[in-house]
């Protein structure tokens, strides 16, 4: 089994989610961060004001609202996640946002016991 | 050395770091994510008024705030540590959440500097 | 590749993203989280308020808000990352923070498709 990671455009969280969902990948979930890539900051992108909070902790350094998904994914289905994340967040702008792909040893659904691939 | 993270109930993160400090096992992170599982959300689940910024951005689909809670364990530890996770938040009802097991290569203590299991 | 994975003090964020973008490091996410290590807590240690809504979601338990940083590095950069983290982070006192270091199998820039150690 496998962790996909996604650091993604907020307004492409929920695209994303239908997508994995439609393809038999509902369970996720999901958090807000900041990021940035390479090109240090992307002046303008942000759409929707950066709270005054954040901006202090920040100091001057750039860094952009992105919208962490995570799902776990039988090791056969991480090519297809990873093609599907990337084809609907792919702009060819940068901020575009970057997938991680991490090994993950074993998963346990809380409310029947289910260990392994089942409880994906 | 492996990462527990769990994904359960905001209402059940307390007694779970109770249980969790009370068997040795005092050192954690924990943030605010809204998850789902394979129900595909669960109405009349959320106790509390889901932020209208959180509604809008995630459009129609149904995602249910929940805790997320990271430790670090021994590889001895990790049945242990599964196993109370497990028993404090099973209600039986579907949204009780999930827990993974991931690799952890080395921990490494800011103010000490000590690394590996002493570091835990 | 490895994800190195700091839980630090809130206000010691943006030097630390400063030294890491100086050493050719600037790609990373980060968000809030909160967190304690074996001291359980720390009294008079949080320098700006806890929100209401986490003081009483979290009980009596005492935890500390922190800034989890996230970025993914070369094998042969980890030793580097985690020496500059350590640096910055360390005042001596309780609360300095941890890092931990976790396997990472893939890294995909969205914008361009590249992979591996060049989409880091």
């Amino acid at each position: 089994m496998k962790e996909v990671i996604a650091i993604i455009r907020p307004n492409k969280a929920n695209a994303t989610k239908e997508s994995l969902a439609v393809l038999g990948f509902p369970s996720l979930h999901a958090c807000k961060v900041v990021g940035r890539g390479k090109q240090k900051g992307i002046l303008g992108e942000v759409s929707f004001p950066v709270s005054p909070e954040l901006e202090k902790q920040e100091g001057g350094m750039k860094y952009v609202p992105k919208r962490m998904i995570s799902l776990m994914v039988d090791d056969q289905d991480v090519s297809l996640v990873v093609a599907v994340i990337t084809k609907i967040n792919r702009t060819g702008q940068i901020g575009d946002g970057r997938i991680f792909v991490c090994p993950v040893e074993n998963v346990v659904r809380i409310r029947t016991g289910e260990k392994g691939k089942t409880a994906i």
